[in-house]
């Protein structure tokens, strides 16, 4: 594949980028900036080695899909992306989205895939339309759900760093992909923010349902029930989901939410208190650790963070992917152990849930 | 127009067609049911006086709309009810329905209304995709929302005898509403179950924006934050809407959730609790009265229950329907006057939505 992310290189703008490049940089050809045509992307985003940067789609022939490699707040293509968009439909190459703008619902861009026979895949498209039943739900599997004070904070990397860390340490645990690119890293999931929001609560379960033979599910957190914009899709997925434990994630040094930089955000104890109370609305739940995005700051500065807000919390805390996600996996287990799902031994405690 | 029920007489399922004879009768030639047909509406439902229930769409041949008049849960239109909507689209009548399955999107229907030449009208279409701005909240304008601990439990009628009674009370107020039962009575509103999660804030903080120059706005609320389903509709609508004051709704005597039997309603204690704690996530809001919904129990029984609730919460609690909404009126005006909203002169307090 071929990742665009033309003229949009910031981490949070370009995380859809940057999360390929950390978790499928096998499958990257290249990144296609013409502003850092040239260089490579270890230069420009910190991960993906060597792989180049170019100005031109025909420097990688051997490419046959075009991502698109940015997640704006609104979530619409850069209109000056159709030529690009255009001359890989052109190339046949698939061309695949994860923005709430529809690539079929384009009429140029359909008409140029049919007229090539090229793909167009949109990420976010889903015929959602079931409501949650609460039947079935498997009592043994726990459901861990990363959440965060903000939109934009690191909820996927921690999800996808925790659940393997968890099956390095011998557990069976699968990530659970719930956004664009958490689904491109994952090759499943459903894109919540993208559901009707009668039916959000039926997706999150049908996620639940789909995933509850492994031991452990991670589910990849949404938004912010502090978010001026997201609530809505945080909490149908946090009372879909029903997790027996939370993440808390949060990008250090951010004042202000993601997008509305005049609104300043909650404290961390206050983000702790409301998330396990809306949580327990629908099942018992507590967080039990924390995770610092600490991109941009010295290891000194984030190891500092993490000690702070442990201490300020009463939680573990690490920056999963610069110290790895053990403390969490460790928190994960110790919460597996006392609620009983370790065993196959059926658990004394019990609730309405199954 | 004609209101099809038929075979769906009980309250909850038939609040659509109970809404619109109670608050549009003039409009109503007759309610299609074939159980029923004979009877008066008075006799069936309880309202619509000697509005006749009909068996064959002949027998209103004046009508030129028909109104699904059903909200059943999934929100699907009865598969039985197929020959209904073909005759009145056969009889040229627009045929106007707010369920989820759209009249548009079903191909027999659509073929007939282009033959001859009906209008088919989703009230839950919608194009909805910005998301909330923050900008241009009219600090004087007093927004009012009505919460449940339920789905079903009367927010829509609360909503529209307290806009009511405000104004006869010499406030100028509108209802503002959110479902599709509440737009048919109001002529006008956003059916936000149906938005695309994403976007649900925005449109609710767009319905705001179009009403408030209105000195009171009464929001209405949809779902509610305890119910599995729809707890992400209630959250997006809450945090869009922000209110000032909160009317607390509920069924006398229901103890599960609406469609969802076999799990136990939360306390009131506990629905005022969380609903004030997730409001003033956004905006300092409180409860500030109690809708009692008594259909079906005696008067001495719903003014037992009102004054149990009032005490219990510390709130004025009335059954808006049967004793009016003049408790409920005075809370609102008390809280405007609180607020330093009743008055044209720039009120000290202030924050930072304006």
């Amino acid at each position: 594949m071929v990742i665009v992310t033309d003229g949009h290189r910031d981490t949070d703008t370009a995380k859809t980028a940057i999360c390929l490049l950390r978790y499928c940089a096998d499958e990257v050809v290249a990144v296609f900036d013409r502003q850092s045509a040239g260089k490579t992307c270890r230069e420009v985003f910190g991960v993906g080695g060597a792989i180049p940067l170019i100005g031109s789609l025909a420097e990688a022939p051997e490419a046959d899909t075009l991502v698109v490699g940015i997640a704006p707040p609104g979530g619409r293509i850069p209109p000056h992306w159709r030529p690009i968009i255009l001359e890989a439909i052109a190339r046949r190459m698939s061309v695949v989205s994860g923005l709430h703008d529809f690539l079929r619902d384009d009429a140029e861009y359909l008409r140029a895939a049919e007229r090539h026979g090229a793909r167009l895949v949109d990420l976010r498209d889903n015929d959602e339309r079931d409501v949650a039943r609460r039947e079935g739900i498997r009592r043994r599997c726990l459901r861990i759900h990363t959440i965060g004070n903000d939109c934009c904070c690191g909820k996927m990397v921690c999800g996808v760093e925790l659940a393997r860390g968890l099956g390095r340490a011998g557990v069976d645990a699968a990530f659970v992909a719930t956004g664009q690119t958490g689904i491109l890293v994952a090759g499943a999931g459903c894109p919540v923010d993208r559901v009707i929001a009668d039916f959000l609560g039926g997706a999150a379960e049908k996620l639940v349902l789909a995933n509850q033979h492994h031991d452990v599910i991670v589910v990849e957190g949404q938004g912010s029930l502090f978010h001026p914009r997201y609530s809505c899709v945080a909490l149908g997925l946090l009372h879909g989901v029903m997790p027996d434990g939370l993440v808390l994630c949060y990008t250090m040094g951010r004042r202000t939410f993601f997008g509305m930089e005049n609104i300043p955000l909650p404290s961390l104890e206050k983000v702790v208190e409301f998330y396990e109370s809306a949580a327990r609305v629908m099942h018992p739940c507590r967080v039990v650790g924390a995770a610092v995005n600490g991109d941009g700051f010295s290891d000194a500065a984030v190891a500092a963070e993490c000690d702070r807000v442990a201490s300020r919390l009463g939680l573990p805390a690490c920056d999963p992917l610069r110290h790895g996600p053990d403390k969490l996996v460790e928190a994960v287990v110790r919460l597996r152990r006392e609620l009983g799902k370790e065993s196959r031994v059926r658990p004394r405690r019990t609730n309405i849930y199954g």
